[in-house]
C-alpha cells in the first residue's frame, strides 16, 4: 500500500471526494429559498457587480500570467544552458514542465477564486432569507457556503499537485523520483501569482468602496451603514465578495499548494539521507514525499465531519461562535488522530523506531501554534481586553491620539506572535532533529518544521469555511438592512455578522502564522534546490549558508525588507486614491439635493445610481493593482539577475545567496508588517464598536442645552477605523501572499540566478 | 611621524583645539545681549524647566549606567572564565578596562548632552534679541551656539577614544596593539547607553508637550501656537532643548565614538593581513588603525572653517538656507581634500601603490551618499514636491484619508534611500576589495565600507551645528512671539525657524544614512571580535557566517525585527499617554474660564500656571522612558544568553551567530522603520504648512453665509501633523540610537555569548 501509484490514488480519491462533497454542499445551499422580491433585487445587484469585476480582473490576471509563462519558458528553455545535473535531459523539457505547472497552478487558482465568489454571492441572500425564520438554518447556510469554497480550494490544490506528480512520473525523462517536486514548483508559483493580484485587486476594491461609502455616507450625509440611499453601498457589498471570498480563496489555495511542494522537497531530501545512512523509512522515499499530501487529504475528511457537525441548540439562544467552535474542535481532534496515523504509517523506520512520534509531536506543535495565534489575535482585537480599550480611551482627546494609540497597539501586537513562532520553529526543529539522534548524517530538523506546518494546515478547510462565512453573513446583514426587514430579523443577522467579524480576524492570524512556518520551510526547499541545480556535492557544494555578513547578502536583505514597505505603501495608497474618487462620485450624486443647515434632506423618490460607483471602483481598483503586483514579481527577479550579472567574481552562488536573503529578510519584515497592519486595523475597528456599544458616551451625547449631538469621541474612533480599513483588508492580507510569492518565485527562478 | 605616540598626539591636539574653539564660540555667543526684561523672563522659565529635566534625567540615567557597569564588571570579571586567547592576561584586567571605558563613555555622553543644552538655552534669547536688529547676527548666534554643541560632541568623542587608547597602550598588559580596540569598545556602549535614554526621555518630553499644547491650545481653545495663555507653552519650548539638543547631541556623540572604534578594529585586521601577505602599509598597523581618528580630526578643522564662513549678504535679502549651504560646501570641500591627504599619508603601501586612492574613492562615496540623503529627504518632506502635495490633497476628504496618505508616503520613502545605501555599501566594498586586487589573502572590502562611513561623517560637526540651529531658532521664535515683539521681528525669526525645520529634517536623513553604513561596519567588527575571542584560526574558526537558513539564526533575525516594532510601539505610546495627561492638566486650568458658544473668553489677567505642566511632563516622560530603554538593552542580552544556555549542542558559536542575526535584521528593520517614521512625520508637518500657506483654502475659509470659519481641510491636516509628531521626533530618532546600541551592546557582550 505504499507504492507510488497507490499513494497517489489515495490522495486523488480523497481530493475528488472532497470536491464531490463540495458539489453536494453547494446543491444543499442552493435549494434554500432566495426570499422576497426586494431581497432578490439587492442580491442581483451584488451578483452583477461581483461577476463583472471578477471577469475583468481575471482577464487582466490571465494576460499577465500568460506573459509570465512565456518569459518562464524562454528563460528556462532558451536563455539558460542545460547542465548535466538538471533533473531532466534537456532545457526544453525542463522549461515545458515548469511552464505547464505554472499555467495549471494559475488556472486552478483563478477557478478556485471564481467558484468561491460564485457560491458566496448565492449564499448571502439565502442566509438573509433563512434568518427571517431560523437562525440555525442561516448559520448553516453561511458556513456550508463557505465550506464549498474551502473544500474546493484545498481539494483542487491537492489534486493539482498529485495529478502533476503522476503526470511527471509517467511521462517525463526524470531519473530520480526525488527530483519530481523540482518540476512542479511552477504550480505553487502560478497559484501565488494569481493570488497576489486577486488579493490586491479585491482588497483595493473592497476597502475603497467601504471607506468611500463610510466617509461620505455616515460622516457627511449622516445616514446609517448599508443605507439604500448611499450610492456606494452596493459597491461596498460587492467588495466583501471579491475581496474576502475570491481574494482569500486564492491566497489559501496558493498556501496549501506551495507548502505541499516545499514539504515534498524536504521529505525527499530527508528520506534519501536516511536511506544512505542505514535508517531507511519503511514506506520508502516516495512514502515520505507523499506524506504531506496524505496528511492534507486526511485533513479534508476531518474538516468535512466538523463542518457537518456545526449546529445551534434547539432554542437558538447560544452564541453562534460556540457552535462554530464546537465543530472546529471536532475537526481538530479528528485531524490530529489522522495525523498520528499518517506519521506512523509513512514516517516509521524499523531502524529508528522512535522517529515517527517525534514527527507526530512536531505536528502537534503546529496545531498548538495555530490555536495560540487564535487566542493572541482575540486578545489584541476584542474590546474585552486592554489594547482595544486603550484606543477607545485615547479617542477622548480626538482623532490624533486615537490614531497614535492604534499604531502603537498595532506595532505591539507583533511581539507575542513572534515569540510563539520562534518557539514553534525551534521546537519543531530540535524535536525533528532528535528523531534520528543516533544516526549521524541524518537531520530530521528541517522536515520537523515542515511537519509542523502540515499540522497547522491540517484544518485549513474548516478555517477557510469560517473565513468565507464572514463576507456571507456581512452581505446577508446588508441585504436585510437594505430590504428593510423587521428589527427582529436584523438582530439575528447582526449576531451572525458579529461572529463573522471574529472569524475573519482569527483566520488572518492563522494565515500569518502558517505563512511564517511555511516560509521557513520554503527557504529550505529553495536552498535544497539551489544546491541540486548547482550540482550538489559532486560539484563541491555541500551547503549554501545565507551569510548576512557578506555585503551582497546584507544588501539583498535590505532590499527584501524595503520591498515590504514599498508594497504596503502602494497598496494603502491605492485604497486612499480610489476611495477619494468614490467620495467625489457620491458627492456629485448628492450635489443637487436640498439641504437644511448643511444636512441633506433626501426626497422620498431619491434613487441613487449604484452602477456608476460599482463601475468606477472596478476600473480604478484594477488599474491600481498592477504596480504593486508587478513590483512584487519583478523586484526579486531583477535583484537576482543584477546580482547574477554584476557580482559573481569567484563566488558562483552569490546571486542565489543574495536572493535568499531578500527572501528571508523580506519574509521577516512581511510577517511583522502584516501583523501590525491586520491587528492594528482590527483593534481600531473594535474600538469604534466598543464606543458604539455605549463606552465613553456612545454614538450620540446630550449637549448642555439638551439637544442630541454626535459624540466627538465616536467621531475620533471612526477616523481610526477608517485608517485601519486598508491596513487590515488590503495591505495586510496582500502581504501574506507577498511573503509566499517571494518564496515560490525564488523557488521557480532559482536556476536562472546560478 | 607615524609612530603611535605622534599620531595620538596629533589627534589629541586637534581635539583639544576643537574644544578650545568651542569655548571661544561659547564666549562669543554669551557676549551678545539677552534683550528686554520680557524676553529674559521667558528665557529663564525655559532654562529652569530644561535644567530641572536634565538634572533629573541624568540622575536616572547615571543610576542605570552604574548598575550596568557593575553587571559588566561581574560578567567579565567573575562569571566569564579567562581564556588563553583573551587580549589581556586576566579576566579581572579585561573587566576593569571594559568597565572603565563604559563608564567614561557614559560620563562623556552625559556631559556632551548637558553642555549642548546649556549653550542652546542661552543662545535662544540672544538670537531672539539679535533678530530685533540684524538677521545676520541672529543667524550667526544660532549657528555658532549649535556649533559649540557640535564641536564638543565630536571633539570629546575623539579625545575619549584617543585618550583611552593611550591609556591602554601605556598601562595594560596587552600584547598586540591591534587588540587595543577590543578593550575600549565599552566606550561606544557607554555612549550609546546614555544616548538611548537621553533621546527617548527628551523625545517623549518634547512631543508630549508639543502634542498636548497643540491639541488643547490650537484645536480646543483656538489660540495660536506659542501663545502665552497656553499653560503648556513653556513645556513645549523646554522640549525643543531637551529633545532636539541634548538628545541629538548624545546620539551623535555615540555615533562618532562607536564608528571610530569599529573602523579601528577593521583597520587593524586589514593591516595585519597586509603585513602577513607582503603588502604592508607604509604607516604600519598603527597608522591604519589611527586613520579613522586622524580623518575625523581633520574633519573638525574643515567644519570650523565652514562654520566661521557662514554669513548673510549685506542687505540680508538672501535665503538663510543659502548662507548655511555655502558654509557647508566649504566644509565638504576642505574635508575631502584633507581626507585625500590622510589616505595618502596613512593608507599608502609601497607594494600596492594604487591602494590608497581606492580608499579615497570609498571616502568620496560616503560623502556623496550623505549629499544624496539630503536631497532625498528634501524631496519627500518639502511641499514643493509630489509626496507632501498628495497628503495635502487627501486632507480634502478628511483626517482619515490624510492619515492614510501620510502613512503611504512614509512607507514609500524607504525605497530610494535603501537603493542608495545598497549601492554605497556594495560600491565601497568592491572598490576597497580592488585596492589589493593583486594580492590574494588581503581583502580591503570591509575597510572600504568603513572608510565610506568616515567620509560620510567627515563633516559631522557642521551637520550637528545645523541640527542644533533648529531648536535655537525655534525657541527664539517662541520668545519673540510670547514677548509680543513687532511683526517685523517675528518675520525675521520665522525665516530662521523655517530654515531650522529644514536643517532638522536633513540631519535626520544624514543620521539614518550614517547609521546604516556604520551598522554594517560594526557587524564586521563584531564578527572579527567573536572570532578573536573564540581563538581565531588557531582554534579552527576561520569565519563566522551568519547563516539565516539555520533555525536559530532565523529566529534571532525575527526577534531583532520584532524588537524594532515593539520599541517603536512603546515610544509612540509614551508620547500619547503623556500628551493625554498634559491635555487633562490644561483643561483643568481652563475649566473655570467663561465661555461663549463653547469658545473660551480669556480674562485680561489670566495667568496660566506653566510650572505644573513642566513638572508633569518631566515626571511622566522620565517614567515612560524606562521600559523601552530597558527593552533595547536587555532584549539582545537575554536572547544571547538564552541561546547560549539552551542551544549549543555541537555548535560552539551558534549563540553569537543568532545574536548577529538579531543585530543585522534588527538594524535593517530599524533603518526602514526610522525612515518611515521620520519622513512620514516630516511630510505630514509640511502638508499642514502647505495648507497654512494658502493651498486647499488655507487656514480659514468663508462659509456660504459670509462668516469666516475654520477650514476643515486644515483641521484634517493638523490631525496628520499631530500623528507625525511622535513619529519624527520620538520614535524615529530613538531608533537611530537603538540601531547603534544593538551594535555596541553586542560588541561589548559578545564574549559572554561564547
Amino acid at each position: 500500500m505504499t507504492g507510488t501509484a497507490s499513494l497517489i490514488t489515495i490522495v486523488i480519491a480523497i481530493s475528488v471526494f472532497g470536491l464531490l462533497f463540495a458539489a453536494w454542499l453547494a446543491r444543499w445551499v442552493l435549494r434554500n429559498s432566495m426570499g422576497s422580491e426586494a431581497m432578490r433585487k439587492i442580491s442581483n445587484a451584488i451578483k452583477q457587480g461581483a461577476e463583472a469585476f471578477l471577469r475583468r480582473q481575471n482577464r487582466t490576471i490571465m494576460t499577465l500570467a500568460l506573459l509570465s509563462a512565456v518569459l518562464i519558458f524562454v528563460g528556462y528553455g532558451v536563455l539558460r544552458e542545460h547542465r548535466s545535473f538538471d533533473p531532466v535531459g534537456s532545457s526544453f523539457e525542463l522549461a515545458a514542465w515548469i511552464t505547464l505547472s505554472f499555467v495549471l497552478g494559475a488556472a486552478c487558482s483563478v477557478f478556485a477564486g471564481y467558484v468561491g465568489m460564485w457560491i458566496s454571492i448565492r449564499s448571502n441572500v439565502r442566509t438573509a432569507h433563512a434568518a427571517t425564520s431560523s437562525l440555525n438554518r442561516a448559520l448553516r447556510i453561511a458556513l456550508r457556503g463557505g465550506a464549498v469554497s474551502g473544500l474546493l480550494v484545498v481539494g483542487m490544490s491537492l489534486l493539482g499537485v498529485a495529478g502533476l506528480y503522476a503526470l511527471v512520473n509517467a511521462f517525463s525523462s526524470i531519473q530520480e523520483s526525488g527530483d519530481i517536486p523540482l518540476l512542479i514548483v511552477g504550480y505553487g508559483f502560478g497559484a501565488s501569482f494569481v493570488a497576489l493580484f486577486a488579493q490586491l485587486g479585491g482588497g483595493i476594491y473592497t476597502k475603497a468602496a467601504d471607506v468611500g461609502a463610510d466617509l461620505v455616507g455616515k460622516v457627511e450625509a449622516g445616514i446609517p451603514e448599508d443605507d439604500p440611499r448611499n450610492p456606494a453601498v452596493i459597491a461596498d457589498l460587492v467588495g466583501d465578495n471579491v475581496g474576502d471570498c475570491a481574494g482569500r480563496g486564492a491566497d489559501l489555495f496558493e498556501s496549501t499548494a506551495a507548502e505541499n511542494i516545499g514539504a515534498m522537497i524536504l521529505g525527499a531530501s530527508l528520506a534519501l539521507a536516511a536511506d544512505a545512512n542505514g535508517v531507511p523509512f519503511s514506506a520508502g522515499v516516495v512514502g515520505v514525499m507523499m506524506f504531506p499530501l496524505i496528511a492534507r487529504a486526511f485533513g479534508i475528511i476531518a474538516s468535512i465531519v466538523g463542518i457537518v457537525y456545526v449546529h445551534m441548540d434547539k432554542d437558538e439562544e447560544m452564541d453562534p461562535m460556540t457552535a462554530l467552535n464546537r465543530g472546529y474542535y471536532v475537526a481538530v481532534v479528528l485531524a490530529m488522530a489522522a495525523f498520528g496515523g499518517a506519521t506512523y504509517w509513512l514516517l516509521h523506520s524499523e531502524q529508528a523506531p522512535n522517529a515517527w512520534w517525534h514527527f507526530f509531536l512536531c505536528g502537534i506543535i503546529g496545531v498548538l501554534t495555530s490555536v495560540a495565534f487564535v487566542y493572541i489575535t482575540q486578545y489584541y482585537t476584542e474590546y474585552k481586553y486592554r489594547p482595544v480599550k486603550s484606543i477607545a480611551e485615547a479617542s477622548e482627546t480626538g482623532p490624533a491620539t486615537n490614531v497614535i494609540a492604534g499604531i502603537s497597539v498595532g506595532m505591539e501586537t507583533t511581539a507575542v506572535p513572534v515569540l510563539v513562532m520562534g518557539a514553534a520553529i525551534l521546537g519543531a526543529y530540535y524535536i525533528g532533529d532528535a528523531a534520528f539522534a543516533n544516526t549521524a548524517g541524518v537531520n530530521g530538523g528541517l522536515f520537523g518544521t515542515a511537519v509542523a506546518t502540515m499540522g497547522m494546515l491540517a484544518t485549513a478547510v474548516f478555517i477557510l469555511a469560517m473565513d468565507t462565512f464572514g463576507p456571507i453573513t456581512d452581505n446577508a446583514g446588508g441585504i436585510v438592512e437594505m430590504s428593510q426587514q423587521p428589527e427582529e430579523v436584523r438582530r439575528k443577522t447582526d449576531r451572525l455578522d458579529a461572529v463573522g467579524n471574529t472569524t475573519k480576524a482569527l483566520t488572518k492570524g492563522y494565515a500569518i502564522g502558517s505563512a511564517a512556518l511555511a516560509a521557513f520551510l520554503l527557504f529550505q526547499a529553495y536552498i535544497d534546490e539551489v544546491l541540486q541545480y548547482a550540482g550538489g556535492e559532486e560539484a563541491g557544494f555541500f551547503d549554501l549558508p545565507v551569510n548576512l555578513a557578506k555585503p551582497v547578502v546584507f544588501v539583498g536583505g535590505l532590499l527584501g525588507a524595503m520591498l515590504v514597505f514599498l508594497f504596503s505603501s502602494l497598496a494603502i495608497r491605492a485604497v486612499g486614491k480610489v476611495a477619494q474618487s468614490v467620495i467625489g462620485e457620491v458627492r456629485r450624486q448628492y450635489a443637487g439635493l436640498p439641504r437644511v443647515h448643511d444636512i441633506i434632506q433626501f426626497p422620498d423618490d431619491f434613487e441613487p445610481d449604484y452602477g456608476t460607483c460599482v463601475d468606477l471602483v472596478t476600473k480604478s481598483a484594477l488599474r491600481r493593482m498592477i504596480v504593486p503586483g508587478l513590483l512584487a514579481v519583478l523586484g526579486p527577479v531583477s535583484v537576482g539577475l543584477l546580482f547574477r550579472i554584476f557580482i559573481t567574481k569567484g563566488q558562483p552562488l552569490i546571486a542565489a545567496e543574495g536572493v535568499a536573503a531578500l527572501l528571508m529578510v523580506g519574509t521577516i519584515a512581511g510577517i511583522l508588517m502584516a501583523l501590525f497592519l491586520n491587528n492594528g486595523g482590527g483593534a481600531w475597528d473594535n474600538a469604534k464598536k466598543y464606543i458604539e456599544a455605549g463606552a465613553h458616551g456612545g454614538k450620540m451625547i446630550t449637549a448642555a442645552d439638551g439637544t442630541e449631538m454626535k459624540n466627538p469621541v465616536h467621531a475620533a474612533a471612526v477616523v481610526g477605523d477608517t485608517v485601519g480599513d486598508p491596513f487590515k483588508d488590503t495591505a495586510g492580507p496582500s502581504l501574506h501572499v507577498l511573503v509566499k510569492l517571494l518564496s515560490t518565485i525564488t523557488l521557480v527562478l532559482a536556476p536562472l540566478f546560478l
